[in-house]
């Protein structure tokens, strides 16, 4: 009998989702967002995503910060687009013996996220789940993107620079709690003609091989140029995930303009490899149901 | 120390979302789903819901019946406004130990739903919860309604005749895995001139004084008037919940000629009472929290 744990994530997404029908969509199912082109200058961003006690965030970590996880992984998958957020809507299935004042701190956490990265709350359901399950909270969004400033996995081209944000590692310490999306930077990424870009969430070493396969290349990377979080080893930075960052690839001429120009309050770019014809591997990162 | 056990549903939501914006909502939180008003003849409707394991469905519920739930939920809250669904994205929590097929089988039921109400399933997430928590699945929607065609629930008057479709109580024996959201006729009523409108989740004990507070009246109910399935009491037809059948208010000068013209293949409509200034109370339905 085969379980989940035994197929992984990645499998069992295709599968699932095998034989449904795409219609209506620019982009479906497979990217950091879903994409509808409803004609007129902006395309629309779909994406729905939950988190987890005991997976995602602790029974004993503060609400505040998880509220703003809650809300900051979907913002980060319209950041991945290009894109920004415009509205939320948050279902929140937890235990009857949770205390209200806990509720109350996750929903702070959201609002703050939502007033850091703009957008508007438009729905909270509650919902209970059995004394001794874990409480999860969902949180679907729509957010929007320019026309010519939209990026999906699929772009990159062999020759394509391969490109993060800020540092990697060592998210456990806390980090993966109170990142902020990169917004700002997946905007001007967007416009200055990247090709591919996602965020990274399992870590790179899963991460990166989904964007190679969604566009159909290999990739090359130079380990010892990871920008690396202090005190984290390369396994780390490529392996323990929930860094929120943006791994972009982008043509070499563009490359260079782009590093002369970038902000010095955005978070700093790093060239980390190149995305080749074929091949490439990396062992770590994060899968739900086969664990690390 | 306050526990959401200790002020239900109802309560919880009003003080989750105070203070919390609305910017950019034509509706915002607290109607059957979100409003957004981009111009052009369709308004956007946003909607997302929860089912768990132990609340919702049994662990021994047959698969394809639960993704059928899980999508005809927030399908029904289209239906509510007049409208229809155009986009899905689901997410599975769900332990590692659970049987691949089993999760197969839900999405099946997924695109059972969605073939038959229309719709297309835009995204796909899964994530994994501690063994022993109870499976959860979120599902997300973005519909359409024509703008001349919207029902809230905030606009009912006194005099305006009430009326549910369908029949109500006893879902527990299985309709609540298999109902079909009342799209055609919610279609019907919102083009009617219907002043409110909302499905009936948690009873009519429950969702009639939310709809007459939305709309700021009372109602009377002829408890003998309510269109009850074969077995079931006045109270089950009150207070079972899950009838998933729609709510609404309507001018009585245009109640006679609906009801003459009323699709003999649409489910039936039964007047109930009627909105009135002020006052009205039902026993029985379901909170979250507050349980029965």
């Amino acid at each position: 009998m085969e379980r989940l744990a035994d197929i992984g994530e990645d499998a069992l997404i295709a599968r699932l989702l095998d034989g449904f029908a795409t219609g209506g969509l620019h982009t479906g199912p497979g990217d950091d967002c879903a994409v509808v082109d409803a004609g007129g200058d902006r395309l629309r961003l779909l994406k729905a995503d939950a988190i987890v006690e005991g997976v995602h965030f602790k029974a004993s970590s503060d609400p505040r910060a998880i509220g703003w996880k809650a809300a900051a992984r979907v913002i980060s998958d319209f950041a991945a687009m290009g894109g920004r957020p415009e509205f939320l809507l948050v279902t929140l299935a937890l235990p009857g013996s949770m205390e209200v004042a806990r509720v109350e701190g996750i929903y702070r956490g959201l609002g703050d996220c939502l007033h850091a990265c703009g957008g508007t709350l438009a729905g909270g359901e509650t919902c209970s789940v059995p004394e001794g399950s874990a409480a999860v909270l969902s949180v679907a969004g729509e957010g929007s993107v320019a026309r010519d400033e939209l990026v999906c996995r699929s772009g990159a081209a062999p020759g394509d620079v391969l490109v993060v944000t800020g540092r990697l590692g060592g998210s456990l310490g806390g980090r993966h709690l109170n990142f902020r999306p990169r917004l700002d930077e997946g905007r001007r990424l967007g416009a200055a003609g990247a090709t591919a870009m996602m965020d990274l969430s399992d870590g790179l070493a899963k991460d990166l091989p989904r964007l190679a396969r969604a566009s159909g290349c290999g990739f090359e990377i130079d380990r010892g140029a990871l920008p690396r979080h202090d005190g984290c080893s390369v396994d780390q930075a490529l392996g323990d995930g929930e860094d929120y960052e943006l791994l972009v690839a982008i043509p070499e001429e563009r490359w260079h303009p782009l590093l002369r120009e970038w902000p010095a309050d955005f978070a700093p770019l790093t060239a980390i490899g190149r995305m080749v014809a074929s091949g490439g591997e990396l062992a770590g990162g994060w899968d739900h149901f086969g664990g690390r």
